[in-house]
């Protein structure tokens, strides 16, 4: 194997860009050339590379978003589209794909290695934290703490005004990113998806906490649960406490990369170019507690995603 | 005068709590006592008062909210919601006031002084900025920050997706914050109450510039000007790009205050105290330029808010 | 069981207050009374103690430090030190204590249980994370994104001047935090106590560097196995480079505590609740991977602390 | 005029980023060219210069350090030097330089214009914020911040371990640094070149407050007025309290640039170029108030630095 290529798909998360860095340096490290594909499966299909020597990489570590650009490809769901993007791989002889995202990245992937034999592997990278096979997705501990500081800086202004709150975070179908928001936030309430919500229990804990003097309330709600307008609506009209809500939005995708975060990238980075080299194709990387490990890629989606929910009834005795 | 009374009122911005930390050790210093009311107009009509010896404000110069609460009062806006505060406060052998808070808060201030003659005085502290009489209010520059840190986090992913961003940011009828937040993210577009706005012409200008191979904006909007999420759809629809809207909200109010609005209260709060003991009630301090000065109550609404446009049209330039 | 007291001990860390939370919250809700013992064994030894229901730990789950305070008691060391402490604890009904800080106040820990039959459990709070039979310290996560903050910072300066920067940080005989650090601010070179180092060697290594047009280099020295200020001095001498020192000191232990660090403490606190009431004293809490898990207190000293040097030559691969 | 230059020299600050994209944005709306000159001085020698087009300067507004370097030159000092220095310019059509940086960089300018005829102008950077003129240097407002979050979380351990810290900053001569960083920070003691201290009065202060209970001290001391390891030393000898010192070292230069930091470089950026199409050469732009002015280079050291002295009075009451 001589040359490789790599590149970001879907939504872009924090992190992403060391990833980048870790593959092109260690794959430089073991001889190999590296080419950057911009704007993922698009520019696969394009044959919109670049090089990337080392150099391409100084400065990034640090940096959000992805210096290769991310975008979601309609195109390449259809087998001319992936034939194209196959040709433009062959034609810049790019032996091996190094393929950073999340679940809709790694299907693409998947198509690459098992319909086309391009030798290709898949780094989990996702705010959301929805992919099995690893505990960790890139971005996700800065999103974590990216929502938390919002939660803290509308804690100051709830307990000053006696309010109700409702943050709205990010995480699509995963309630992984609003529990350690809310946990780490002290949230008094938290709605996410795997676990069942009666919004009359809600708003009558509410209205009983607040005869009782507990005047403020933080509610974070995962995006997959519900809206945070609606339950804000709800609460109001239950407990009769002036409610508000907050959407955070995509400030949740961007942002400097954690130690942590900057951390796994790296050290995933590279595994996938180790993986590639000892020709272990179709596979993604993870972390399993402190160990880098690999899985077939559909594990993302096939797997068991572990969701420990003995922290969402932690958060609930804590914030009593 | 041998008392004095420091309340926080209206919505709460950061720096609050280094203006009371200020009013009470400036009065101390001098002499005085000081009490605290809890919970703005509505804790005076309640006599909802504390002591504040000095060590009442140890550790809060850097947090953000009220230690004193804050709320908005309908019942004070009655006479004899009003009569019964002034009873409160004669009852308790308050002789001055001293009112941190924005344009409403002001309002109530100079009730207490012309209707019943208690010496009272304001300190401008909201994070709209829109008071005449001062440059600065306490808790504006936390607050362009507080937005700034969100639009340079939306611009990583703007620029990875080559996507549109409206960012809606607050400041009720006044542009300040969306100008100076937007001048500093280098938003492309910037709309302000303070200036007409042409829809289509923004519009056109963002296809004009994805066709010459410029792909992300940023586009700042001040609540008071139009709502994000109605701008966002036009843009879209006038130009094709993919475009997404996120409303700061209320983390805009909260977070630790920045050193200018720490410093900015300091100087105020002692300030405020020299006008009681210097018998000069019914006004408010201010900053202009690097000097502290003093107006009349009313300066706050009836004065000219100084509204610098060059800005405007610098952010405009730089922006290209 | 139907009172225990809690207390922090040694070196203060970030989130010792959400694991102070974590017990007292997870305590009350188990039916026990919490007594908060003030300056650690100093203050045992005292009886400074006082009740802690579960309004005394509202606000402080994102505060730095700790509400308890901390020292270092020479006096706990003796023998009559110790009766005393125990003397004061029967006196006050406790019937179990959890001790919160590092390698020595586990030491007193485990005299507490062993040698006085009070049950003590303990959970490990250090920001250099050099505990055994823990994955991680409260503290860890976030002094490692405050050394990197600055490494960031020092970063731009370094690159502007085409300057060398030697950065000191924390970490006792450990080079956990440094290699953290290191590793995810893209330091060019690490120097920890585990790994011996050739200064020559390194100096060489900046010296061609620069010759081949690379000019602005990081080294980060954990202070267990060099000072910056010798370190710099002599990369300055062989390599001819302008060197500068920084050595970050305290600012390292402050700070808003890390979302990892609270959802940690406030697991680990919980943890330390449901050891005493299963009547399992002398043992610590730990983390292990994704799951919480106790050992005997005397595994901290006497465990084998895993530190994975993989990320040390990691870190070399993609720093060049 | 149709061809500029700009530059950046001396220390670092940051916002000089943003003052480059200034610089070359309003220029390029005015219909110039606009060179990069690398390595300020010492590349204007060498003739190290890059065509600046708008897109140069794109997604630096909110990066610390410089893009185009910076240096400080011996050979410039010398008239052979500046010969150079100005063939090179007159060789690449360079008809006016706008020169970034603080004195030493002015001195630099002013040689330029007067003793070569080269239109110069300057714009004041500085975290130092030393320079007469104008009432802020660019990077100034972001050094009090960072410095102030460093000072907030030594609080945190000061605090929680009773003990005295010395926080020494930058500053050079001046003590604007230390004073406003002390003030927002509620400094206990603040030490400055600009005000006589007496080191046993401060010794004896805080053993005096010892006694009475208050435990935990915050000194910040200006790097032009005393070392902080000196101040330290003599604290615990007088008081005996257990004392620490950290110096803040060159965290401060680097670092994202405050909301207030890129819009007065992006003013000042643009001032600079008009003066240059005015043909107002040899002058400094500054910020008076709130207002954009301009002053003869030599300004910025034969004018008076105004600083307000009597901040330094009210964080002393404040401390209390």
């Amino acid at each position: 194997m001589q040359r490789i290529a790599v590149m970001t798909s879907g939504g872009d998360s924090p992190g992403m860009n060391a990833a980048i860095r870790a593959v092109v340096r260690s794959a430089t490290c073991r001889g190999l050339e590296v080419l950057g594909i911009r704007r993922g499966y698009a520019g696969m299909i394009e044959g919109d590379f670049l090089p990337m020597p080392p150099t391409a990489v100084s400065g990034i570590i640090n940096r959000g978003g992805t210096i290769l650009l991310t975008a979601r490809s309609q195109q390449f769901m259809s087998e001319e589209g992936q034939r194209q993007a196959v040709e433009q791989l062959r034609r810049a002889g790019v032996e091996g794909v190094v393929v950073i995202g999340g679940d809709g990245s790694f299907h693409g992937a998947q198509a690459l290695w098992h319909d086309w034999q391009v030798p290709t592997v898949g780094i989990p990278a996702s705010i959301d934290n929805d992919l099995a096979g690893t505990d960790l997705s890139i971005g996700f501990d800065t999103a974590v703490n990216t929502a938390l500081e919002s939660i803290d800086r509308i804690r100051d202004t709830a307990v000053s005004h006696d309010r109700v709150f409702v943050v709205e975070v990010m995480g699509r179908n995963c309630g992984m990113l609003a529990l350690h928001a809310g946990l780490a936030g002290g949230a008094e309430v938290i709605i996410i998806p795997e676990v069942p919500y009666q919004i009359t229990r809600i708003g009558t804990l509410i209205k009983e906490g607040r005869a009782r003097g507990k005047n403020s309330y933080i509610i974070v709600v995962a995006e997959g649960a519900a809206r945070g307008i609606a339950i804000a609506a709800d609460i109001e009209a239950i407990s009769g406490a002036d409610t508000r809500v907050t959407v955070l939005g995509h400030v949740q995708r961007g942002g400097v990369p954690s130690a942590q975060d900057r951390s796994l990238a790296s050290r995933l980075g590279a595994a996938a170019v180790n993986l590639l080299l000892e020709n272990k194709p179709g596979m993604m990387v993870g972390i399993e507690g402190e160990d880098i490990v690999s899985h077939p890629l559909q594990t993302a989606w096939t797997g068991k995603k572990h969701m420990d929910l003995s922290l969402y009834e932690l958060a609930q005795v804590l914030a009593t």
